[in-house]
């Protein structure tokens, strides 16, 4: 309605490109597009970008969803030629070059496919329910919840079986996320709520990280691991290495033969791509994930591109990992090849990925790196984990926010975001203890 | 467990106070009752206090949850006489001097009563559906949803009569949290979300406000409502004063006889008193509060008192008002008094209640204050608002973070925390709407 006449009619006339997923990869390829003669649709079913690599610290406790989310249409609200949609992708059709949200349509000319990917429990859906993962905002409130109540629960519990239970935290999957899943819960046990509790002791609380492989961070280098691993120990987590979970329920889980009952466990163990292919009807990889062809489009569907964790990439027999620089990178570089073919100009050569490495960090102050084979751990990492994720954090508006955040969670033992927002009669709070009273403890004395 | 056999047993020996609720009347009563000798026991249906007055800027994405929240546990942590609970307390046994959560029980020697007050729809509980009210998170989340929520259904609708449904924004009420929603709405809508959509304009929103007494602000000098009327109308609010409301179903409401349809319709008209006078089984006023005595003890029940919103204060014949410095007064008197009690000393002199004025801010840059008689308005009202509110964020340990977020929301046209963590298809959008194609173009150019 602001545009002019003859601004909205050139732009209508301009080729469409839809994107869906406004992750780092879809958001990425957006912004690039932005001076492109084309325009632009951004389809996500939230209204934010999120960074996902800061989601385990809104899940415990310490930073709010606000500061590491960006409303997608503010980020794009300059380039007059993007429109962003908030809805749910059902399917394309690829005959008629539709993307289908329920029925309603949207036509492209070029298709991005940037879907990201969700928890993969490997047949077992049914876990789901009893160990959730941590892809959304939702989730990590979700989470943060669960954690918090345990607490809460255990200190009005008279039961101590059931005491031990609340205080058991099990994470599953010893990748970057459940590292520092289990590392930030360690730290909230044992030292954010020292002393605040009058019946239980937080201290004694278990945090159990289960691995399949042999150790912790099975892709980084065996020294990082074996680094990570006696971070994670000096924190007070139980690594337990080699050690395959063979059913979750509600009461716990069985991991390698051994029954652990504990309230709360949660799932990193694993991803699986978005239904992307099923949409596309085309070939998938056993995660479920489009394999593309060296210019990251379909095969036989040269103008839809798949990017980011949806895409199986293979560059000279190595996979491009399910990282946000690997996404970035891709989303780039599908911008600029759809650039060049509307403006007639020749392709672009087949994508290459430029590894910038990984990093994962374990509690306050302790990380690993690995960057082009130099291997980090310890305080120089972390503070390199730090610099990365701020200047990554760029478009948030909320990086000196979140800087201070992180300064006050590392100087003060940490307090942050510790909103429970389910009541009381909603969580799984029953039977209250309270200090016992004199006839109690004279009952307990003299039946001792 | 950390406490040694001696102070455990010392500690219960101690009179018993039971506080229920931990708003701005029973956590200071908490705090204050940290060195007396009894031991005290708050127990509160979450795990937070709620820094309320500033609830409405949650509710229109300017502050996160966690920046106007203190964990209850940790504020009190040092109080080593102080267990937290985080329960529903369902009645009190007069009686037995019992507070009763479901089917367990607290015994209390002294009980205090803080548990604050409700959206009031006047006999009218089916509108609560239609119009929510802003008392918790959770309200505040919701009412956040809701709002934003809007705009992109709008975005998508291609019924002209329903995006003016949807851009349709009913407070009712004009008291000050209905003020200051109403200007933070118009605020949102004309300001923050400007040149943010293509198919709408969010500064065509419509922003009524609907009063059933003759100005704003009643309870405000005349001078001060009628210069808060400017500001809200400067803003793009639409006043109605002297406009009851008879009817709010699923397409808005019927305001002085006439149908107006509303997609967001918000409740601040008034507010009853949880139901501590029913628990109590004695008097209670219109709005459900507890009728006190003058040293805030219930009649015959001298162990039992019920400050803030809950209780019925009448002094010199005028009323204490419902806010947040009155309930902090007398939850420092009772503290004081039961310490007195227990300490074998005199009787404190009735309650006074010392009038600190009271404050509403409409918008960016703008309020009004009354102070013994002094009035102010604009800029200068505005800004003792702001400091009056980082002053008694205390304990937030979020105050600079708070301060930061203002500036950051005030110097650049807001944009904080728009966050929406439902999916698209759980939300109220339906129908997309995409930039019109070019032979749409051609068929309404050809058509017209």
């Amino acid at each position: 309605m602001k545009q002019t006449q003859e601004t909205a009619s050139s732009l209508s006339s301009r080729p469409r490109v839809v994107i869906v997923g406004a992750g780092f990869g879809g958001l990425r390829a957006a912004q690039k597009l932005g001076n492109a003669p084309v325009q632009v649709t951004v389809i996500d079913r939230t209204n934010h970008h999120l960074f996902q690599p800061l989601l385990y610290q809104v899940a415990t406790a310490t930073l709010s969803p606000g500061e590491i989310t960006a409303p997608v249409r503010h980020v794009l609200k300059r380039q007059r030629n993007t429109q962003v949609i908030m809805a749910e992708v059902t399917g394309v059709d690829t005959q008629k070059k539709q993307v289908l949200m329920g029925d309603q349509t949207i036509p492209y000319d070029y298709l991005i496919l940037a879907t990201g990917a969700r928890e993969n429990y490997f047949g077992h859906e049914e876990w789901r329910k009893y160990a959730p993962g941590l892809k959304t905002i939702e989730d990590a409130r979700a989470i943060r919840h669960k954690l918090l109540l345990a607490f809460e629960a255990a200190e009005l519990e008279t039961d101590p079986e059931r005491v031990r239970e609340l205080l058991t935290f099990i994470v599953v999957g010893a990748g970057p996320t459940g590292i520092e899943m289990a590392g930030a819960i360690a730290e909230v046990a044992h030292k954010v709520l020292k002393s605040e509790f009058r019946n239980i002791d937080p201290s004694m609380a278990r945090v159990i990280l289960l691995e399949m492989a042999p150790r912790v961070l099975p892709v980084f280098p065996e020294a990082l691991s074996h680094k990570a691993k006696q971070a994670l120990v000096k924190l007070g987590v139980e690594v337990r290495t080699n050690t395959a979970v063979s059913l979750i329920d509600e009461n716990g889980v069985i991991a390698g033969g051994e029954r652990i009952n504990a309230s709360t466990i949660l799932w990193t163990a694993g991803v699986k791509a978005s239904p992307a292919a099923s949409w596309l009807g085309v070939e998938a990889d056993r995660a479920g994930r489009v394999v593309v062809e060296p210019d990251l489009s379909v095969k036989d569907l040269p103008d839809v591109f798949v990017i980011g964790d949806t895409a199986s990439c293979v560059l000279d027999g190595k996979p491009v990992p399910g990282l946000a620089p690997a996404a970035l990178q891709q989303g780039s570089y599908v911008a600029d090849l759809i650039t060049r073919r509307v403006e007639g100009k020749p392709a672009p050569a087949p994508f290459k990925y430029f590894d910038k490495g990984s990093m994962a960090t374990i509690g306050r102050g302790s990380a690993v790196a690995l960057f082009k084979g130099l291997k980090l751990s310890g305080p120089v990492a972390w503070l390199m984990w730090l610099a990365v994720h701020l200047v990554y954090l760029i478009g948030f508006a909320n990086r000196l926010l979140v800087m201070m955040q992180w300064a006050r969670a590392y100087l003060s033992s940490r307090r942050g975001v510790r909103l429970i927002t389910v009541f009381a009669q909603d969580g799984l709070l029953k039977g209250p203890k309270i200090l016992p009273s004199e006839q109690e403890k004279e009952k307990k004395a003299s039946a001792a």
